[in-house]
């Protein structure tokens, strides 16, 4: 059998390139973030153009992510059973729980977003679908991290500190995966962000396998008691949701 | 100087297949859809696999797009000018007009929405970012062909007819057009969908190109008048957003 298709291997490292850090690089900075020549570079470049992947910004000769992607993530939302089976279940929760909910499924050793609903008042929310959090220290990350739906690949120096209350020792967030595990819900608080919490439940498809992972996140002093522990109200309703997502994937009661 | 990369423009090719119609395909309606040997669109698929850009199904060994893709596709969002430059411009229109603001960028002979604000009211509405609109059809359309930022490339059988108001007659369309081009703004009213209505504004950037569209849509009577005619007050509120934009753009005044 053969292996797999080097130039389109090359093309997709490019497009993450340019998704994340500065966005907007030249030939030579791709070229050498790649170990790649010049000339190979310049090739994959203009066929990603010609196929709309990758826009050059004509003052300044420099590349960027093209809008042939944006029409083909949205489409991805789409075809995503999870998504597609949570949108009302993730409507009702919002509403129940008077707070912002979204759905997670592992993505390149982080969370993706592909479901985002605002927490019902009116206040400026930004859209988080696409975004990626990372595994540890947000609850979507932590519950899909503890049932072994997503692996931990640590950079050498070891798991980010975002606050002075993310996990970043492996003994200390293993025992958490372990509680997450007996629980059957997981919570982040103050981990990410100072001021912001969050929890998350499992869903579960064919076969009680764990796919993805439903949360509901705000400001700490609305998702946790003054002791700083998640409201048993809103863990109800996550948990319930969760299970009638489950059900609906074809999961059996567990 | 090389040709573009044959196995890139396939790898696209796909992604663009599962992106239409019935978005989960086997092996052998992709090869056969592309005109390839299953053997090389085995070894295309393999590989967009790996890179997350496609995922198949465990039950039907069907292929759909991939995770890997909505993380790009709003790393675009970020990216674009256009988008990231009247935020706060389609929030503000949106507000003072009451009604549902959106964006586009042309994509392959269709109109791209980069940005939606809802009409602020408490209604579902959907989010439109990421869809794709006929040219023809709709009034971010009409503006951007008028302008020439995008072309038709009608298909053989002619321009499809949504509604019995669809402009279809390539004389009428041009008729049309002129008259954009002319009041500097855009009009469909129920050529998409019975009961809707939109209006749309050029937006120029550097030297004055017509380079995207900002407009205002809902159901016809908020958008009409009894006799079908856009309100003079919303044409005025959303050319004053579309200059503005402009501006920021770094147009000069025409």
């Amino acid at each position: 059998m053969a292996g797999p298709v080097q130039s389109i291997e090359r093309a997709a490292a490019i497009l993450r390139l340019l998704a994340g850090g500065s966005r907007r690089l030249g030939l030579g900075e791709i070229a050498s973030a790649l170990g790649l020549a010049k000339g190979t570079t310049h090739g994959i470049l203009r066929t990603l153009q010609g196929v709309g992947f990758v826009e050059q910004d004509e003052t300044t000769g420099k590349y960027q992510l093209g809008a042939a992607l944006l029409h083909l993530g949205t489409s991805y939302l789409d075809v995503n059973e999870l998504r597609s089976r949570s949108l009302n279940w993730a409507d009702a929760l919002a509403a129940r729980s008077g707070e912002a909910v979204r759905l997670g499924t592992p993505l390149e050793g982080q969370v993706l977003v592909v479901h985002h609903v605002f927490r019902p008042d009116d206040t400026l929310q930004t859209l988080d679908v696409g975004t990626l959090l990372p595994l540890h220290a947000s609850s979507l990350g932590k519950v899909l991290l503890a049932f072994g739906t997503a692996a931990l690949d640590p950079p050498e120096e070891g798991l980010r500190a975002y606050t002075r209350h993310t996990l970043v020792d492996p003994g200390e967030l293993n025992r958490a995966l372990a509680e997450i595990r007996e629980l059957g819900w997981g919570a982040e608080v103050q981990e990410m962000s100072m001021g912001d919490a969050g929890i998350a439940a499992p869903i579960r498809g064919h076969g009680g396998l764990v796919v993805g992972a439903i949360g509901l996140s705000g400001p700490v002093e609305r998702i946790c008691d003054t002791r700083g522990r998640p409201l048993p109200a809103l863990v109800a309703l996550l948990r319930d949701a969760a299970r009638a997502i489950s059900r609906d994937l074809g999961a059996a009661r567990w």
